[in-house]
């Protein structure tokens, strides 16, 4: 046990590891094969790029090579780590966790007593499974050694308006004391409901069930619910958002990113004591209610205009990943938080306080903070993630055509066993894991690329 | 938040809220109706009666019940509650989650602030949803509020070998400190491995695909593993199983539990130091390898000879709900602890510590131990669980061929919608929340039988 009924200091993030499919499609050039306006993907949903995988890929070797690629990078023993949390909403059995399939990589180690399973609901999982590591490392059951926690998911949707709002990718991030990325004590809201605006009854198939208007306004009464809680907590009664430096959020599109910053301003506004005072201007507005304000398209603008600058200055660079590798569910918002990180100068982050808010559908929300630690912990998790632009751009472009036919044949064999991929893995990145086999009995191998 | 940077003292179960299916089977009917030969179910299983659940109940449904019923019965507020973590593997949606169905019965208190999600792997969820709640409750996030932890499953098989051993129920329990059962600091072991011993890859099936033989080695070898851990932590080089005042563990079919409980025995001769001192009559079995032995007949029969008193005395009692309702998957370990607990006269209870070996297959495993607390909280404990053998009794059974038209029906509807069950809520005890019907897109309705 740790030190005896004490917290350690500094529990936080203390490396990150992002991946991501080596094969994207073009959101222009989707527009152009789905027939719809140019601009529709782009602009209105604000996304560039779109990562996917084929046949080769599935949950498992997503979350074996997040982890696998995590230990090499940063060094590590298989020993050094008593607990694997792993968050997801991509399931292929509804029984074993993916959790004891990375338990392979533990073989040779001989260290079996790894604590931590899977945690489900839609894009909240990966947070949960943060948090879950994080109370661990708190408690009386912590060892001294630390933590990983996964989340990854291969999003996919049925061809039509909500397409191109898939992507596919994972994170493993390193939890453990006298971390650089610290999680802030006390500074935690939660807001959960029961609400299917976005869910998976149909289990054969890889597609959700959406409700796009419903789960727009779950998605900002969830951020409204999430930032007033989050308030009262900094115990500061003139907080606003811009007192944080940089704010990342869950991105299923990057647009609604930009609303929900905004929205964050609007939040600001009907909750300051003194409106008269600090909004003059907007007096016209004083009596407006934040539920009958998720459509209200006037509002969105003028709060989008007066937000601009604070989008640009504590979001947009966090959307680096989300704009050229779409939504990954669970690992969506953490990509917001790496693309930050990487796009930010390294001199300019100690000191520097994020707001991060997670949301999943069904629904289960969270919105918390964590302050950045100079110092060569802090370098050394910076080189973890610095080559990530690099490897966007090393990545292969494919037609919308292939991407639709891929995407087809993945729906077509999804559950077929047994089953062996015909995909070539020149299409994956050098030390990627992928599915080689699934037998009669529907059990998965797995090899890695060299 | 709680008392800073202090762990709270006695943190354990402080209510437990048991439920099973109004009906059941007769295992020795169920034999006669399968043609196997008389006393494979009821003595080669150590099964007497099944209990199962119509198309009027899911997950959910058996969710909701428990977590009212533990509020109801115990006086609570809904305002009362923190967190709640649901451990299952009856999983009816890829991404929205048990908890968020629960939150409906949060809605008139206003009480959206509340976290934990769903944890699945197999039988061992519940298990890690309570390790999650305790880490949770002696971390800097917990706000002195209580959490519930639910465990349930609804375990149904194809016809055939596997049948007998299904069931259905789910346990609701308060977690929170000063608690009449205290889980031991300090005393936790756990083992994780990837294999396939059974397994759930056919989204569209209740059934699960089983290696029998193979999960019979993986449950015994997780034992030894956790078993081995275990006995170091406890700081006593000469410690027995029998030193414990008794122990449970999940329960697949009563049968698997006494031999159980013999392999501890068993290890505690391998493990020995001094073999010569103590089992000088077992100086054939010394060079012997526990896992050698997962299906070596001798010493099979020779250590449940031998412990026939330990079972009797430390375990037996403990598996009244596990042989007349039968596997429920994540709540089953659970089922024996209640029935340890209700019983053991409660005046003998106060002192006791009960070692609890969680299993579930793919394979995540562990072994921790309680300590019971005498006074007015252990009384309203006892209290909350002390109708069981009266509840069971008032049970409906069922014929084996109603039985099997019962499971084909629900296995023909399963993913049917639009839906309505068919079934008198009459099937159903008072205060059962139930199914009343499936829309068109797949979103589920519940209603309460008062």
């Amino acid at each position: 046990m740790g030190d005896s009924n004490k917290w350690p200091e500094d529990v936080g993030i203390l490396a990150i590891e992002f991946i991501f499919p080596k094969e994207y499609v073009d959101q222009t050039e989707l527009e152009q094969f789905d027939g719809v306006s140019a601009g529709k993907y782009t602009i209105g949903l604000g996304q560039k790029e779109m990562g996917f995988c084929s046949d080769l890929e599935d949950i498992n070797s997503l979350c074996l090579t997040a982890l696998n690629k995590l230990i090499e990078n940063n060094n590590l023993k298989y020993e050094d780590i008593g607990r694997i949390d792993v968050g997801t909403e991509t399931i292929v059995d509804k029984s074993k966790s993916v959790k004891t399939v990375l338990m392979d990589l533990f073989k040779d180690s001989g260290n079996f007593n790894i604590e931590g399973l899977d945690t489900t609901n839609a894009c909240y999982g990966g947070t949960a499974a943060l948090f879950n590591a994080l109370s661990w490392i708190e408690s009386s059951y912590w060892d001294e050694r630390l933590a990983v926690v996964i989340a990854g998911d291969i999003a996919v949707y049925a061809k039509g308006n909500a397409r191109p709002t898939g992507g596919a990718g994972a994170v493993a991030m390193l939890i453990g004391p006298h971390a650089p990325i610290v999680v802030e004590r006390g500074l935690r809201s939660t807001y959960m409901a029961h609400v299917y605006d976005f869910y998976k009854p149909d289990l054969t198939s890889e597609y959700p069930i959406v409700d796009g208007q419903l789960s727009i306004q779950c998605y900002l009464s969830a951020l409204d619910a999430c930032y007033k809680t989050y308030r009262v907590k900094t115990k500061d009664p003139e907080f606003r958002i811009d007192k944080l430096d940089a704010m990342v959020f869950h991105s299923p599109y990057c647009k609604l990113v930009q609303k929900s910053s905004a929205r964050l301003l609007f939040n600001d506004y009907v909750l300051c004591p003194d409106k008269q005072k600090y909004y003059p201007e907007l007096e016209h507005l004083k009596d407006v209610k934040l539920e009958d304000t998720y459509f209200d398209r006037d509002i969105e603008k003028l709060f989008l205009t007066r937000g601009q600058k604070v989008f640009d200055t504590m979001t947009k660079k966090s959307l680096l990943l989300a704009s050229r590798v779409g939504n990954m569910y669970t690992a969506s918002v953490y990509s917001c938080l790496a693309s930050y990180l990487t796009t930010t100068p390294a001199d300019e982050l100690p000191g520097k306080r994020i707001g991060i808010f997670s949301y999943g559908s069904g629904l289960a929300s969270s919105m918390y903070s964590v302050k950045i630690k100079g110092g060569p912990h802090l370098d050394k998790l910076i080189n973890s993630i610095c080559n990530i632009t690099e490897k966007l751009d090393s990545r292969k472009k494919v037609s919308p055509r292939e991407f639709s036919d891929i995407l087809q044949k993945r729906a077509e064999t999804l559950h077929d066993a047994p089953f062996t991929p015909s995909t070539s893995t020149d299409t994956l990145f050098p030390g990627t894991w992928y599915l080689s086999h699934i037998d009669e009995k529907h059990r998965r191998k797995y090899a890695r690329k060299t």
